[in-house]
């Protein structure tokens, strides 16, 4: 059986590798596409696409899967497969199984900046930089409420987190099936009853049809006044004009954003200087766990894909819109 | 049996303590020191210094505490009772038990400047103000290590929020006695073999004579380079001559104080302006619960002293050093 990964990949885990699947037969690819192999000898069964492939590596990833004619698995990096490619590897009749590596650092970047924003350290600032003995009184977070729409690996670490601080959490999930890190899971239709009394809403769910454009001025109207908004999941889940104009409206009153339509994001983009929004470049994931975490996640993948054991956070058809 | 009070404080919670105590004498107090009966009948055995009382109030309880003949019990909204007057209230044989109820809110700033710090939030912010659109790795709060120099009330509050990031945390306290909440419990002794290793360094110990000036030009050479210190217990931990001088050395690399040695902060104090140094005005307990859980616990504890049950927090003489 035969495995692409990266020349990176296999540098960090080879030996461990080797010791866990003595029979595999390994082809790396390196960042310009060069294959450790004659291109005639390599048609693999497994692909793992890691982080380290991110950029230019992975349009070469994606020609070899779509070239090849016994791919059985794929473990990517991705937390969300909205991107087209993976529906085609799904309809040549690959499994996927997505990482949940990321989830960590992206749930840190989630309550570090609503904690940040909840906790009044910029007014705390501005007494300082006046030299001001002012006493600074705060509503606590441990009486805010949290609504987190989608609550897969990623919403349950942020609830994990925000838990720890006593606030109320809400979920919203497909099925609306309880989770004892949750007070209340709901489904979407239940959104605009929701919306109302959330501190804090968090856009962690999968881009969908359902989904896209989710938070829209509907949605903004609906929002509690001076409520903060943080999206770590995809552009597409907001209407970006209607966010602008809800911002005016103090609904939301602050936005945090990883991810864009349009990304990079352009330089004239308005959410660039607007004092009500914080723009980070999709990078919510950047910890320095995640290459790790990921690793482990491929190695004990692989461990179950040769064992007959279910894979871990495999994806199903209807994520890819089958 | 007598109970002094403030008037606000009846105001809050009067028909609860009718119900629980009926036959109790109830006597408030008004900011201008005005007692609700002839001073003359004013001699009680219960006192409750409630966190309205702080400010002019509490001269005025403090003499009646000072000129009465039958006093039992007091409870005070502090956490700790370094301020001499509560030496005087052992020696004339009061019991007094303290306050947890601004635990949570400082548990939430300690915990919130932390990660805003630990998280790039600042350095996301640098590439935003120049619309660059980078990708700001960072050290995830997850594999960081908390060191809280003292595991009182506020100490468990703290590791309860820390927790649920997975950092790692080590606890000081007078008995190493272990914690669940807490990897590593430890002695003020050991302090020179944990400062090297923690990530942030909080003081939340009480004020006496082990632990004045604790945090002192070794105590900073010792910490790791670019490390946090949090002080939200009184002024005198730190040295704050030494302080000035560690800060320059990069240990610690930034510090959050809301204590000081003289408070108000003076106008012309150094760390009004240091660029590594955040200023607070003694307010990290500001938050909007404060005053409800001051109230429960009051109630709570005056149950357990009528039934002759232990009260929840109550000091012994050797806080006070006797």
């Amino acid at each position: 059986m035969q495995l692409l990964l990266t020349e990176a990949a296999l540098k960090r885990v080879g030996d461990r590798l080797r010791a866990l699947a003595p029979d595999l037969d390994i082809v790396t690819l390196a960042p310009d596409g060069t294959l450790s192999r004659d291109a005639a000898e390599v048609d693999p069964e497994l692909y793992w696409l890691s982080l380290d492939a991110f950029g230019a590596g992975l349009g070469h990833f994606f020609k070899h899967i779509g070239q090849g004619s016994r791919g059985q698995w794929v473990q990517t990096f991705n937390a969300g497969l909205d991107n087209p490619v993976f529906r085609i590897l799904f309809e040549k009749g690959l499994r996927v199984s997505k990482s949940s590596a990321q989830a960590p650092p992206i749930a840190e970047y989630v309550v570090a900046h609503g904690i940040s924003l909840l906790h009044p350290i910029a007014a705390q600032q501005a007494a300082q930089d006046a030299r001001e003995w002012k006493r600074v009184p705060f509503t606590e977070i441990g009486s805010s409420h949290w609504l987190l729409v989608g609550f897969g690996n990623i919403g349950h670490e942020i609830a994990r987190r925000v838990k720890g601080f006593g606030a109320q959490i809400t979920a919203v999930r497909r099925s609306a099936q309880p989770d004892p890190l949750v007070d209340r899971m709901a489904t979407q239709a239940e959104l605009p009853d929701l919306l109302p009394q959330a501190d804090v809403v968090v856009l962690a769910c999968a881009l969908t049809d359902e989904t896209r454009d989710i938070a829209n001025a509907a949605f903004f109207a609906a929002m509690k006044p001076g409520a903060i908004l943080i999206n770590i999941g995809r552009g597409e889940l907001v209407d970006e004009d209607a966010l602008r104009v809800g911002l005016e409206a103090g609904r939301p009153g602050f936005a945090v954003l990883d991810v864009f339509r349009a990304e990079p994001l352009p330089a004239g983009s308005w959410p660039w200087t607007h004092p009500n929004v914080r723009v980070t470049a999709h990078a919510s994931n950047a910890g320095n766990g995640t290459l790790r975490r990921g690793d482990e996640l491929f190695l004990e993948n692989l461990r179950r894909f040769r064992a007959g054991e279910p894979l871990l956070n495999e994806a199903s058809k209807a994520e890819v819109g089958l």
